[in-house]
């Protein structure tokens, strides 16, 4: 299913070499200013040509087709369009025989019989995650203006994500080095993602199923290369006493909302039962290092049937995860424009 | 909303306290034979009684409203209750006024007002987990016999998790110290989870939204107490390199069907691009200690509106993650039972 | 699916001669005084023993199992359930092999393979109305107080479904001959039922798929012996003119919402695009005469592989369609109640 | 929602005025072979430029942006795009002020606030069965193929939509003479489309909520302009006694599936509880006369807030049932390709 959420709803189109890529959003409210422009800045900061991300460089125009009218939102089905352009689609041509490792080369063989896009990794590639950016860019703007009305611009709405290691390095003043040697020895590094999103209310989210936790969670994981998830604490909680983890209650509240009492540490990252606590929602995301590298792998040709040394063709981040604060940051603005909706 | 899944799904209702929990299951195909007793087994693994378990043992005897005929399913909507009975409610009386840390208590007031059931969480009860185990129970029936019908019986399904640690200490033969320790300060224990899948075919999930980890991760987090779910090498993927995390592919695969070739190495967790691989899944959950603790600790009283020294009332785990392998377990086949009925 | 509803959710369950049958409502609001008294009235009209009714008479007592606490629901899953007492179950032995003219046996022998409980049509059953009754009495709730609340009590939600005509006939008074003589000829009738609905603001609805004609037709057309649906003027609006079906706007508008001026004629019957207009909702429903009649029918034996005469065994109603003005009347609601919480 | 189907999905986007119109469509097997030539047929049925129809004639050009690759459909969402070209938005300017009688111009301002696109009816247009069409193309594809794989070749799937009458009239030749008068009149005419659908398997559809019959009046009254559907006798059922209407089985079936027996009445239109019985789905749909005409109208101005004289600016059809059966045979198609699908 390609479509996400159950009243702001997200839906991507398109492959890495196709024509274009798009999304249609669904259940915009009517009324938001809108116009190509404002997603200029968070296009930009997904975008490669830095060091350690791919050289395939992209223009990433938006191009509003529809539910857009003299400038703000209709309440109608919005759809946003990108251009692919910067393409080489000779790259790709064996891929069916040897799949990379680490793709989804091997699997959409399996799952679509042969008769999936290859090029680029097609519907599977990391490309789509720029409509994601984008549908990010307008969720966010619901959530900045709703959070502001409701508290009659008291809270303000944040969402924040930022890189806490790669390749398992903290500090950022060694990353430089970090990605140099990496690409020398033709490998590549993974990272971690954190996210604080502040200023939502409390009582979002749902009890069991569609928990704050679940909701987001599922939408994190759709992004290409996260292999987990954690929340507040996460894992760590698990090393932790109740006496240490639980987030007692006081009258001078993180949260800050007029009238309600939040709790003053933040072990939970935001929620309990799965409902927000008013706390600001904090959560980590890991990135795999990327699965295309220079370096000779010894894998399997499937049409000469035997083990054959390989080397990944096309152009690739040295390490992708520097490219995805940004659409992490978009997948939990998603998520929250429509529990927010729901609530 | 309260219901999970889109081919088979699950909806479950009723509170901790109330006069029965119950789960309804929709597209449950017709024909597998089911009776009462085949919930025995995983409720009995579920039960409380042991070290680090609550002293409320209830019967949790399951009952088939509907959906069975004459010992098997007949494809309309499957309900199984059962009956809560060693309930005392009277321990729950304060909660509005002093919610318990770490529980929902407070987000199930901001949320519904204070017209929720306030008695043993209500509706945000882990007790509610048992009508869970019952629909696991019938998702594993659903995936053996799909997975030996398709396979002719060359392959058996298998879904299989275990507490890895508790309170950090991965040695087993620690433990019983560790809880009775933590039983003496009026403490708590968290755990670690790992669940193993095999037997599932390759091709299962969709890009994108409906990954095989998304859906999980989904699934896994509605389960009260969940902070982190991570897939293959997880977290530790992030500080590994492409050339040491990627699964080249082998004629000798561990999957074993016939006919396809998997990766000999397993640190994706069973799944490329989202799209299970023929590898075992493989992933783990982390459970936060429990939030009901005998020590005092130092909260907010919301009706005297000063701070105070509270002590959880009722009868609780000292480690509730010892009763959640066959809740995970559950969850996993609740998921690829839909996955396998899309696919 | 056994659901309906993207808010307010509702889920059926059960079947005729199974030892309950119920309803799980999700989305339904907190705070809503209910208790089982309530569901007298509507229950008490779809009830049977007037004359052209079935003589199996059930107590048909509501049970809340969850949802409630100490009178009001509480936000979370309510189940209302119904247990089966009256039920003679040797009379269905034959109709795998025979099936039912008119009846789902056979359609469900072709789906389930033969596992469907056939006793008394099943899940089939019209007996499943029962619970829809249910949840159509706290929709009706849901709307009364939200209409209230939104326009300071002037305006009152009312929903009312009438029988225009049975077997053709339009004048009531001519009614009780009617089914005197098909009774007496071992025979049934059908009939038509017209809702009109008021009260509910403008607006409700979506473009395209679903517009409230869409969602009113799905929930109808599943009363079980539904053969059409048609709003405003209906099919007649296929044979007028433009200039005399279009309904053109007036300040002083029947709807009487303060502020919105809306339509004095009504043909459309309370939407334009697929979206309220104010106007009271008109639609009509048509029921087909009942399809277990005494009278002999040839039809043909599956086991004999022959033609045969058969006779219909069990109790039936010779005019189902005067019990079902109430369950046309819960389907509207059902339907309202989840677009008013989407608006 | 601008989504419709469970597992084949349809979801559309556009405004009649606005760039470009669309449809993209998830759950689309792979392997499907398709190209643009293949919607030619289809859309030139529905386009217009036939005595009754309106002179805005528009390329409709079909444009697949994603989900073909080498001439086949390769499993991921399938997106088609139509660009608007004949366009005249300054008839359209007074909309807000005078919505025009039986249109969508009052609500949608109710609903949107003013914030939609009012040019032709914006997301409200008829234009947008364009895409509708097209999705229906592929459905027909996906059907064909579908049936006769599974019935090794025996059985062919044919979808076919009629007008049966113009403005009441059922006798073709005189519905030229009818549609002259009513254009000099400056008036419109309404009609009725029958569509019989043959050899789909028995056993599609779900009981109660997702019957046929409710996920078909959903998607035929999602089509503008829509009063009425009805099924096999439809209307006409009321008035019939059961001993008429039944449909008695016998060993010559008009379905015709190998070893299925099926009815050889057909008054039910193919179904029994809601799921197909092998019969050809049989089903009417009434269409109100167009709105725009362009005989003087007397209604409110809103901006002057007094009774006006008011003539429909624009381009319309004279009876756009003409146009519809198409259409209807796709919506058809698009619900049957979902449950064939599911089952």
């Amino acid at each position: 299913m390609n479509t996400f959420g159950r009243v702001f709803r997200v839906s991507i189109f398109g492959e890495s070499h196709g024509e274009e890529i798009g999304v249609v959003l669904d259940g915009v409210e009517p009324g938001i200013e809108l116009s190509e422009k404002d997603f200029a800045k968070d296009i930009d900061r997904r975008r490669s040509g830095a060091k350690g991300t791919t050289p395939r460089i992209e223009a990433d125009e938006p191009h509003i087709l529809s539910g857009v009218y003299e400038g703000y939102t209709t309440g109608a089905p919005l759809t946003i369009v990108f251009r692919n352009t910067n393409t080489r689609s000779g790259d790709y041509a064996k891929l069916k025989d040897i799949p990379r490792p680490g793709h989804a080369d091997f699997t959409a063989n399996v799952k679509y019989g042969g008769f999936q896009d290859p090029r680029g990794g097609g519907h599977f590639s990391g490309r789509l995650t720029l409509p994601i950016v984008a549908a990010g860019v307008v969720a966010k703007k619901i959530l900045a203006e709703t959070v502001s009305e409701e508290t009659h611009g008291h809270v303000q709405f944040r969402c924040e994500a930022r890189l806490m290691e790669i390749g398992g390095i903290a500090d950022p003043s060694k990353w430089d080095a970090a990605l140099t040697q990496a690409q020398k020895e033709g490998d590549s590094l993974g990272g971690v993602v954190e996210c604080v999103v502040d200023g939502i209310p409390a009582g979002l989210g749902e009890p069991f199923w569609d928990s704050v936790e679940s909701v987001l969670a599922h939408a994190l994981f759709a992004i290409p290369g996260v292999r987990g998830v954690e929340f507040g604490d996460g894992f760590a909680a698990a090393r932790m006493k109740g006496s240490e983890h639980n987030d007692c209650f006081t009258a001078d509240g993180i949260g800050g909302h007029e009238g309600i009492v939040t709790p003053v540490t933040n072990h939970a990252g935001g929620m309990n039962g799965g409902i927000t606590n008013g706390n600001p929602l904090v959560f980590r995301v890991a990135f795999k290092p990327t699965s295309s590298i220079a370096k000779t792998q010894r894998t399997y040709d499937f049409a000469a049937q035997e083990m054959t040394d390989f080397q990944v063709p096309g152009r690739h981040d040295t390490c992708f995860a520097l490219r995805t604060p940004v659409i992490v940051e978009a997948m939990a603005a998603i998520v929250l424009a429509d529990l927010i909706d729901i609530a």
